[in-house]
């Protein structure tokens, strides 16, 4: 077992790479031809611009010394914006991303205080492996665990009331948190602008008619069943084809580009390339030549399959957006059931335009069931099963299957370096490529499921990831062997006994987690700020593609939080701090500085670079706190399991208590808050309605939704894009309830002047 | 094991049972003074009245010989009367919870039918229990069961792929019949006469208000948040103390018509008794004076409290009665949520008020998950451990506990004869009275969680009931030992060990079970028809209470099927036939015969005695499809642990596919048919709307809804009962509807003539 000194070595080596990183962070990100890459965030926003200095040199490098001081200057600006003026900066669904770190502070800070003021001196005086003689290898960091207590001994009834005291201190914030997060959002959706999504249901699976189209009928439907409220409805087209066709003639119009830019720098010759495959083989063609003909030829189809998919009554998908003329009727629309046969005219309230994803639209009811088991079954695979074919590429990429496939490469291969580079490495590789895959493959599940919104796929999948995360990565390393062995092993072990062999196992690997939090945590969080990856794409695309300012526009890349896997990951931090609360607290500091930390470095992502794709309000609360609960389960459980080993197992009783009470804290919570999330309430929609009808009392509502619900592909040709992208704009609060959040001296020079980029730290 | 023989004799003697019940009801049932017993739903109905024949004998005695000799002639009589007229006579519940039995008879004939075209010839030629030699005791039940198949058998393969058909044939049946009960709940609701529940929502949990009364509340409440909608309200008082009054005088009263009764047959002697409990002890005093003077009390305080109530806004409770102009408005009403906080008017579809359970209105939202967690626990407790307090009972009720407590009987008890008799029957005793509470006590519980409609509370119980005799009477018959040593030895176990412990065991339980069914289903059934308890106690009331026409209607006693402790008593029925169906399939005959005989029964009940309660409109299907799915999962995972036991291990993975597939399938039924149990669709309450609009232009719903929901206590004093008796007729067909449904002849002799009994049997 490692000991203080390896830690420290281990933190040492971490805490010089994060230093790196931020290092190297402060350098890049002062350099002018960098900032978009950087600060991409306030370009969308229209508030900043290119860097204005004349000089050649000081537009592309920073020559100012004293900039480059503060090299952590950053931080505190990350953290002077305050929370209202994040919400109306990068939304709701940012700003309570943020809350989580701040959530897993409030949760680990007092436990950690608690654990080192009360458990870590009465495991210390303990002396059990001190006098168990040398029998046992052990080091200061077991000195201070619950692996010091003798069995049996009665300091485990320290252990028991504190495991009770962290789970009602983590009750207590959590639901405190739950309810502040619920008001925040019912604040926010009583605030928010007028959106056509408040007056809109999505309606789906209408039943074919035989003598009337969807549109007919939809307006039927409505006009019979809703007489006094509907207003309008928007027919749904399967355009999956035509965008297919739009981003591919957009890829090409790349390559023109790019050929083009090529051409000029070297006028002599024309650029050629082949056809083939990655361009390595096939016929040689003159590039510019082919690639003017390909996109006029994509330009044709387009036209053609635009018209076909307006005209053909079979490109018109079984689903409607149907708009009301208050939100009170949309809310009740949403709410109710409309017919006997509860699988047809399906209706949901509307996600926002920019949230829909419109492939699933035409999923017919019937088959979703199917297409969950499916999903679910094939799931379950993947978690348990997914090192067989893994294994199966690695017993291939060996070198005697390189050497079988291509006998050629034999000579190289047999240098001892290499040969030892690739048995070293190989195999690590496919594991490697799966893991970077998993979120792809995950989110394809959850497609494939049917979800009709961006953020429920998103949801979807974190659900999934963490499921992953939690048997592959906790339970793995606490294990060892693949999941499906454990679970052999589970299905042939007594259910008592299998708490009790990880249990055991537990104290033994805190310091692979405390490795892995310093690996993953601190370094990986420090390497995310530094944005390596779009920032190489960024300057490769500025060179040969950019032309106008709207290329450069295009080839900022401020990508967005991505809930699917950064919130998983996230979780299996509160899961190993609930787990060692008790067991090894000396854990606990690690993942406090993680929190911290990670807090800090997503604030400043999240108000300078990331640029939100679509608003559900936080409507992913309930899972993030689900998972909590789900850790808090699996730590009690855990515990159990360990104080039997320790032959403590009178306090069983008393520590089984504790999954049921959390199992009905967890029903409580739902009960009083979850509706927030998935409900809207007549009262507050009322409310809306009547405050607007005060105020705008000749609004034209019909005009103004019309056009809100359309396929992306038909946006540009049919609607003002201006006028759209106003609609959306991240100012979401009305001007009137957002004077009643922000301090009006701040808001005064807000909206006159540029925001001089005073959250970005480069003053 | 028992033999052929065995269980010969032991049907011989319940047949014998069965006939002798059956023969002891032919002879009472025709007897004139038994006639209220035997045929209440008549006389409730108004179309029978008291035996009309002159003869003083012949009042009471049956002196036609010709009767006698049809002694099964109620059988016939019970099976004619069509499904659409058992609906309009007795409700949709009674006429769905029939359909049970029918399922019953459709899922185990054929299954039956192949178990012994196939199974049986496959089990009968593997002669492994005759190869075995003398080593293994077997009768020819075990020669046909799966027993007698060779571990390892290829043969194993006709059990698997019997057990796939079997779970597709009851896949089909109960998605049929979902689907069936389903329409015809919507059928029922959508054809029934106007009824105040269609336009009525109960609110919960009104929030206190220092400046309004609830009602106000209520009132500007829906008048915002429904103005288009809302029509008229009534508050709900705490009652709870004075119907507990009113039981009071009555119960008193009775006594004094008993004593006065006393007092006319023997006027020489005044009447007295004790005050004391039971009458044992106390003050001896005159029993008319008595009880008239108690009565006298208890009026006055019965006027003050009914003041109180009424004035006392303390006795308020925060619940109302909304009533909407619409029952489209009531149905989004109930569907939707009013305010932010969602424990807070909390809206649900208002119950009919027959089925209402007032005393429930007032619990507080906040202490209901509480009341369900308590409720949980102790409900645990209660079946793993009820034999611990019986224990106890019956340790205490031994010989020697009842010397130390009563030493002079102890010359008494030493009599071999009664000591034999006391070690034989008192333990038995304890552990029966326990049995008779159970119902009682689970009810209790049910009351306890807070529901508030009688109709809720019978399913809550049900449920728990379905889990006791599960876990006491299947496992328990199965392996022996109280619930709690199985708990322990089951977490003591593997987890995959368990199912192969239990399915171990399945084959020699056969004979015990078919010996059960007997007993009772067979016996206790045709006990059922017997009505032995209200037979004794309507002439009990009859000979001491009854003195007009209106005391001896209020002596009948037709009770009701009892859904709370009848349904999970049959689902047993069904875990047993789907449990053997692959194993031993020699018991599904005794099933079928059970359903067959039941459904006869029990159809010849609901006609002629049980009165409904309340009409839930089949909400209970739901329940009762989910514990044949949960039966059909049982089955699964038995069968999977006996092959694996019979070393035919490679069968599991495809067995394993079975419970996944059920589980499936459970969800894709409840998808498509549960809400129409729950959820009131829109467009049928606007087709209802629409129809009445245009029949009834001029009518005054807020004069019909006005005095609806009132506590049954104001409501003689307060609206005319025959208007409320006419209100909930059991007419509940509108006319117009009733003659789709009803063949036009019958309905002629129906409406204008007392009907002849013809489905009574009597003729």
């Amino acid at each position: 077992m490692a000991t203080l000194n390896d830690i420290g070595l281990a933190a040492g080596i971490n805490i010089l790479t994060a230093i790196g990183f931020l290092l190297a962070f402060a350098i890049l990100r002062l350099q002018p031809f960098n900032d978009r890459v950087y600060f991409p965030k306030w370009y969308l926003k229209g508030i900043r611009t290119n860097p204005s200095s004349s000089g050649i040199v000081s537009k592309f490098v920073n020559l100012d010394v004293r900039s480059y001081l503060k090299f952590l200057g950053w931080m505190p600006a990350a953290l002077k914006m305050p929370e209202p003026e994040l919400i109306e900066h990068a939304g709701l669904d940012s700003a309570v991303y943020l809350r989580i770190y701040l959530l897993g502070l409030k949760i680990f800070v007092p436990i950690a205080f608690f654990a080192f003021a009360i458990l870590v001196p009465v495991n210390w005086t303990s002396n059990y492996l001190k006098d168990s003689g040398g029998k046992v290898e052990f080091s200061d960091i077991d000195r201070i665990s619950i692996s010091n207590v003798r069995p049996g001994s009665y300091r485990f009834w320290a252990h028991l009331s504190m495991s009770y005291a962290f789970t009602f201190w983590t009750f207590y914030v959590l639901y405190k948190e739950y309810g502040r997060v619920a008001t925040m959002r019912l604040h926010f959706l009583a605030t928010e602008k007028r959106r056509p999504d408040q007056f809109t249901v999505l309606v789906r699976n209408i039943p074919p008619d035989v003598d009337e189209t969807v549109s007919q009928l939809v307006e039927h439907f409505f006009l019979v069943n809703h007489p006094d409220h509907y207003l309008t409805h928007q027919t749904v087209y399967n355009a999956n084809k035509l965008s297919g066709l739009v981003k591919d003639k957009s890829s090409k119009g790349n390559w023109l580009v790019y050929y083009q830019g090529k051409y000029e720098r070297n006028p002599s010759t024309r650029p050629t390339h082949k056809t083939g495959f990655l361009g390595l083989w096939g016929k040689k063609v003159d590039s510019i030549e082919f690639y003017t003909s390909e996109i006029e030829k994509i330009s044709k189809k387009e036209i053609e399959e635009r018209e076909k998919v307006m005209k053909d009554p079979k490109s018109i998908v079984p689903a409607s957006f149907v708009s009301f003329k208050t939100r009170w009727a949309a809310a009740v629309c949403a709410q109710t059931q409309q017919t006997r046969n509860p699988t047809l005219w399906l209706t949901e309230w509307a996600p926002e335009p920019r949230d829909i994803y419109w492939n699933n639209l035409a999923i017919p009811h019937i088959s979703l069931t199917f297409r969950r088991l499916v999903v679910s079954v094939s799931f379950f695979f993947l978690t348990f099963f997914f090192m067989m074919p893994i294994a199966v590429v690695q017993s291939l990429a060996n070198i005697e299957g390189i050497i079988r496939a291509a006998p050629f490469l034999k000579p190289i291969i047999e240098v001892p370096f290499i040969k030892s580079l690739i048995q070293g490495v190989l195999p690590g590789i496919a594991l490697k490529i799966f893991l970077i895959l998993l979120p792809t493959i995950l989110m394809f599940m959850s497609k494939f499921e049917g979800l009709t919104s961006i953020s429920s796929l998103e949801r979807r999948s974190a659900s999934k990831y963490y499921v992953f995360i939690l048997v592959n990565v906790f339970l793995g390393s606490i294990i060892t062997g693949t999941a499906f062995q454990q679970l052999d092993k589970f299905i042939h072990q007594s259910a008592s006994e299998i708490p009790i062999t990880i249990g055991n196992s537990i104290p033994m690997k805190a310091t692979f987690f405390i490795t892995y939090i310093m690996v993953d945590g601190w370094a990986g969080i420090a390497g995310e700020i530094l944005r390596l990856k779009p920032l190489i794409i960024f300057h490769i695309k500025n060179f040969f593609l950019v032309k106008t300012e709207k290329d450069r526009e295009q080839a900022m890349d401020p990508g967005s939080i991505g809930f699917n896997t950064s919130e998983p990951q996230l979780q299996l931090y509160f899961l190993l701090g609930l787990v060692y609360a008790v067991i090894t607290p000396f854990l606990l500091p690690f993942i406090i500085v993680f929190f911290a930390f990670a807090y800090v470095v997503y604030r400043h992502q999240i108000i300078n670079v990331y640029n939100q794709e679509y608003e559900s309000g936080a409507a992913f609360w309930p899972a993030v706190h689900r998972r909590i609960i789900t850790a808090l389960i699996i730590s009690q459980i855990l515990l159990m399991g360990l104080m039997t080993s320790k032959k403590a197992a009178q306090s069983t009783p008393l520590l089984l208590f504790l999954p049921v009470l959390t199992f009905y804290f967890n029903k409580l919570c739902n009960g009083r808050f979850q509706s927030a999330f998935i409900k809207n309430p007549l009262q507050e929609a009322m409310m809306k309605d009547t405050l607007e009808r005060a105020r705008e009392p000749n609004l034209d509502l019909k005009s103004y939704l019309s056009k809100a619900y359309i396929h992306p592909v038909f946006q540009d040709s049919s609607i003002n894009s201006e006028e759209d992208d106003d609609m959306y704009s991240n100012s979401i609060y009305g001007e009137k309830e957002y004077e009643k959040i922000l301090v009006p001296t701040k808001r005064q020079s807000r909206k006159n002047t540029p925001v001089p980029s005073k959250y970005d730290g480069s003053n």
